[in-house]
């Protein structure tokens, strides 16, 4: 018998592209049945299409979860949602804000249907913005958040970070949002809704920046490459190697003293207007010329080890194609290669989260679209084979 | 009578920096007592200065927390902290992956004085890499995971994300882990040992550039500046206004066809060669033309409206002082005001998570080193004036 922390837990998941999908992706992972329920054409990243097929990007945030087609807007798809909501405990959801209570499955319908279940919301705007009836994108939230804004040359124009670090944010906020309000369901015996706009999730993250900002008065420049956010450490870059690049940093006198020690200049190590983190800073472009001459000519990874030797934090900065020819691809890291029953290879993501107590669940690759209707709603409602088929023949499933 | 998810949950916070704190500040703003255990001369952000002034960043992450001070070194130490875990539900520390165990004070070592204990670990790379045992932070997570390869312009060097992604998506992933092992607990009656790396935390935020690798067997550009990770959606990317910057994109045919209608060019909104979001794909660079041109000599605000009356998914690019006198800086928003005793006011920050069942917690403004030292151990542990008096002498609190 296995355990897991979310054994039993049944999540009816509306969610859609990467911000809520991801978080029903950290709950399978843990034990939970995610019946993803989607409209006829699928949800959104289903379309997408690179050349020939269907971008990979849908099977990366959707394995363990089974698919039911169900057509939302028909009174009939209404009322069998409405009787699988009775018997579920979460329903997560990041649709465009006002979807919901359009379709007639506000928190309040959900909660008549089951006093028990938790209606977890994946938003764009903050609830305290002129915006936050919109819909957003994580491109917007990155551009009105002040990620753009932090990111990029000092300059050059405001730059997105690589990552969908808006959605992202999102989602994992909403995932954690759900397990506080399943554990207070615990003490009180009722759901609740949960909240989370990405405009909200993000500014956390530019704490540095915030927080220099609030320092200096406004006064530091908007964004700083590939300095520290709030100009507060230096040494603190990216530093060519001969080879690539290396990102160094020191965050206290100790690892100063170690980087003088490898660069073997004792006369900046015994140097007292380099001898405290502010004044270090206040000479950051000084500092970074010595490193980044001392770095030029040498190869990556001896660099790397030289620095992890002294003690000085550093990582080489590897590309994407280093990442996905590395360890993290693999059967039990982050992005893992699944056969399904066709004998073709695709990938799924596992889960940052470990639990001692929460076994690993076997990763499966994303349903196709509807695969699991008859079966959910067999298992579930316990409908019949005409019933089934007469739903299908009338486009509600 | 206040219900707040996290009522009567008490956690020892031995974090440090953002990772951890921003774990145990999701918690105290869900109503758990949060005891922040620091060493004798306070956890490292509490020492970053600027110019003459501690850096705002440890107010940012610390209010509604209690300060003990602590010298976990010391037997006496130990033996308090000890019969502290026997007392509380969560643990929570992001050292440098052995310290705890150093100390004497591993999983095993806690859940001996109390099976119920959640132990929760913050790490920085993953345990399935060779890494594993290393200290991270931000910036070399952000170097070996991908996100600096994958943001900047493909001709330029890899760049940071400006936002603190790893440090902040481990304490997001951290506290979620932390909230599962809760409910888990309700069931099983045991607590158990959380981890989270960041090196695994930020993957899924690379998911489009990570599905673009595998679509195009590795032939995109390794970065993209400001249009899409992966180069599956076009129109994407940051286009110039007179006064700024705006971001647009066009994740549907109807998206386009409205975005064509406002730059006036049935042309291309009739033109079978941009009708797919693939063709449109293969044609980026004059499309990025068309727009940038179209953009160029516009007023950002008023081009904003324009295309968000039009249905175009859009936004303006803000900067942090934008960001800084807008409606995220407010008492019920995210970076809020506080006045403190002596009536000066800091920020801290709110919290992304909105449960309806959960009571807002009012923000207080990040303890002094040690001042709730006294009362902790009073409260908790029953400690007498005197033996407070020697512990103090004797350089254990």
């Amino acid at each position: 018998m296995t355990a897991r922390a979310l054994d039993g837990i049944v999540v009816l998941d509306l969610s859609q592209v990467y911000n809520g999908p991801y978080c029903t992706l950290l709950m399978a992972q843990l034990g939970a049945e995610i019946v993803k329920i989607e409209p006829f054409r699928g949800e959104p990243v289903r379309w997408r299409v690179v050349g020939e097929q269907q971008t990979a990007a849908f099977g990366l945030l959707n394995g363990n979860k089974e698919s039911l087609r169900l057509d939302l807007k028909d009174p009939r798809g209404k009322e069998l949602f409405l009787r699988l909501v009775a018997r579920a405990d979460v329903v997560v959801e990041n649709f465009a804000p006002g979807t919901l209570q359009r379709l007639g499955l506000g928190y309040e319908v959900l909660a008549e249907a089951n006093e028990k279940i938790i209606l977890a919301s994946g938003r764009g705007y903050g609830a305290q913005t002129p915006q936050a009836g919109q819909r957003a994108m994580d491109l917007t939230i990155q551009a009105v958040s002040g990620v753009m804004g932090s990111t990029g040359y000092p300059d050059q124009p405001p730059m997105k970070a690589g990552a969908a670090l808006a959605d992202f944010f999102g989602g994992t906020h909403l995932f954690g949002g759900i397990m506080a309000a399943l554990y207070q369901r615990t003490a009180t015996g009722r759901g609740q809704h949960v909240e989370v706009a990405m405009q909200d999730a993000v500014i956390p993250s530019l704490t540095s920046n915030i927080a220099g900002y609030l320092d200096s008065g406004g006064t530091l420049p908007e964004r700083t490459g590939n300095r520290h956010g709030g100009l507060a450490v230096a040494p603190y870059n990216v530093y060519p190697a001969a080879d690539g690049w290396v990102a160094i940093l020191c965050m206290t006198n100790g690892h100063w003293q170690s980087l003088c020690g490898l660069m073997d200049r004792d006369d900046l190590a015994d140097d007292p207007s380099f001898a405290t983190p502010a004044a270090r800073v206040a000479q950051i472009d000084k500092l970074d010329d010595f490193v980044a001459g001392w770095a030029g000519g040498r190869p990556r990874d001896d660099m790397v080890a030289n620095l992890q030797q002294a003690g000085v934090p550093c990582a080489p900065v590897l590309t994407l194609s280093d990442v996905m020819s590395g360890p993290m691809v693999g059967p039990d890291s982050m992005i893992r290669p699944v056969k399904s029953a066709d004998g073709q290879v695709s990938y799924v993501f596992g889960s940052p989260l470990h639990l001692t107590g929460s076994e690993p669940v076997p990763s499966t690759t994303a349903p196709a679209l509807g695969e699991h209707s008859d079966s959910v709603l067999t298992r579930t409602l316990g409908l019949t084979g005409a019933e089934l088929a007469t739903l299908r023949a009338e486009n509600v499933i």
